[in-house]
């Protein structure tokens, strides 16, 4: 068995069940350990599976011994999970030779279990029952609320009122803010008509969910549904041209595939329509621990779509200052085929 | 002039008045560039200052050959600011010698001008008011509700619903929970006459406020003022000690002193007072576009104190499975004393 060490708080929960902001975590053979200081060693010890807590006030300095007294001579790491300081002074006085494996965990973490699936379906079922939250208040009282109030409305809803922490910092886009895939929230205010961009997650128990819809203010009957009847023209067709584009990669995602033919599929129906310059982004990332995990389904990326990974379709089109529309959902793959979450 | 070289958003918002998630800065003699996407070109030739700004697709390759044709031999880079990935990528195929200073930007920001105390005075001041606004919450509405339900009111009043970043996930802990000094919000729910304490605060413009209330959950009565009146008596006692320690330190603080000589102050009292043991953090840490900057006031650092310094002072006595008191105000040094901002 190969030895690693780990830093980043979620592959390390990955490994063991549990995890802190001041931890290191080697793996020696058979043997594992969960390296961190007083603060976290009772709930460490409760709470993480197959390893040794040891509590040190100088982690680093009790890897090292660790690393030395096992007479470690390889071991790898991800040259992305550290900082050049901690890379230098675990690196120092030790005769072990540090192997790159870039993206090492989250390699490890691209096929879910079929226990992980289940947690992120739960997390995309409560991210949209928070959703549809945030609708009930935009129907009610989302006429001339800026960006910014109704991103804390979005927070309030979607976390449940902070029972659940959120995957990510929500986009909540009107008009031509939409037209930015990246928009922050401004005091820019929600009128009748207008069309409003929402993008946003939970997390269950560590695992993201991740979800953009977009939606035309009509007050008495405002949805985050996929049917929306937008009032500006341009706006419905645009609309329907992502709905679709995401409806068919849905569709036509299958187990075997390339992940850029998956893009292909979003791409070109959005290209046919002749809106293929305004498609920014790839068409979307795994999900998981990580908000963005792997496959990335980009134009390029020739890793092979199996059973179990989870990842986001999510095509969009950005008419710079006119709007933007996206429309994201995570799926994963059941039985061959895409399934949403 | 010495070249340096910096990725850390604040470290760069620091030199230019303007950053975002994806650039890279670099110092060479008088000329400064500001390499980014062009997600962020606009608003970066906007609002950013003495800079020429860069769009690049690959902006570690524009670094690459701005050095190169530069013919720059030295630079120097903050091993904490670059990860090992990122500090390959750019050291593969030039010929530079990089010449690391750790916490070379936050060294560089240690001693504040006045505009930069005047940003954080008003982040204090906006900090205050959203303390009291929850204070308000609290005694209306705050009798059985949870730590967790808190916690999202804390974030409504601080942030005026998002109006304002905040500055940490805030800490709300009851009685038992208090007693550990980073504790997480829970479903433990407020009582009558309960011990909590609340360490929040906002960015103003991106500069910090961090301020820690201990109080007593009389809710007829409810205030984050110094003034406490517990039913506990040792509650009491343990919090008019931590108030006088922060009070002591506070008027005893003055440039020219060493940073353990500040720490001296409080730790010393509390020592006097038989909890010694029970301050087990440092007194305090420098604010200011990061929550944790320099100088650290512990009981080590022989760093001086100097004019327009900015940091905490923050002593504690934490009684394991009982409660924990905090208190914590953000000071300037002016006309060599420390003033709360």
């Amino acid at each position: 068995m190969d030895n690693f060490i780990l830093k980043n708080e979620n592959a390390i929960y990955y490994e063991c069940g549990f995890s802190c902001d001041n931890v290191i975590f080697l793996s020696l053979g058979s043997e594992k350990f969960f390296i961190t200081d007083a603060r976290y060693t009772i709930e460490a010890k409760e709470l993480s599976k197959n390893c040794e807590v040891i509590e040190s006030s100088d982690i680093v300095q009790e890897a090292k011994n660790i690393l030395k007294k096992q007479n470690i001579k390889e071991i790898i790491f991800d040259p992305n999970d550290f900082t050049t300081y901690f890379y230098n002074s675990l690196k120092k006085d030790l005769d072990i030779v540090f192997k790159e494996e870039l993206n090492f965990s989250k390699l490890k973490r691209l096929i879910k279990s079929d226990s992980e699936i289940k947690l992120l379906k739960k997390a995309s079922v409560l991210g949209r029952s928070g959703f549809s939250e945030f609708a009930k208040y935009i129907r009610e009282k989302g006429l001339n609320k800026s960006e910014k109030e109704l991103f804390f409305q979005n927070y309030k809803s979607l976390s449940k009122k902070a029972k659940y922490d959120i995957s990510f910092s929500a986009i909540i886009a009107i008009n031509e803010n939409a037209a930015k895939p990246h928009a922050l929230p401004t005091s820019k205010k929600l009128k009748k008509d207008d069309l409003i961009l929402v993008d946003a997650g939970i997390k269950y128990k560590r695992y993201c969910s991740d979800r953009t819809c977009t939606s035309v203010a009509d007050f008495s009957n405002f949805t985050f549904e996929r049917e929306q009847k937008f009032k500006n023209k341009k706006q419905q067709k645009v609309y329907n041209i992502v709905l679709k584009a995401q409806e068919l990669t849905i569709k036509n995602t299958k187990s075997g595939m390339m992940a850029k033919d998956v893009d292909k599929i979003a791409r070109d129906y959005i290209d046919k329509a002749g809106y293929g310059k305004y498609f920014v982004h790839s068409t979307g990332h795994g999900v998981g621990l990580d908000i963005h995990e792997f496959p990335n389904i980009n134009s390029k990326n020739e890793m092979i779509i199996e059973e179990n990974m989870v990842f986001t379709v999510e095509p969009g089109i950005y008419i710079p200052n006119l709007f933007g529309v996206r429309i994201e959902d995570c799926i994963s793959i059941q039985n061959g085929r895409a399934t949403v979450l």
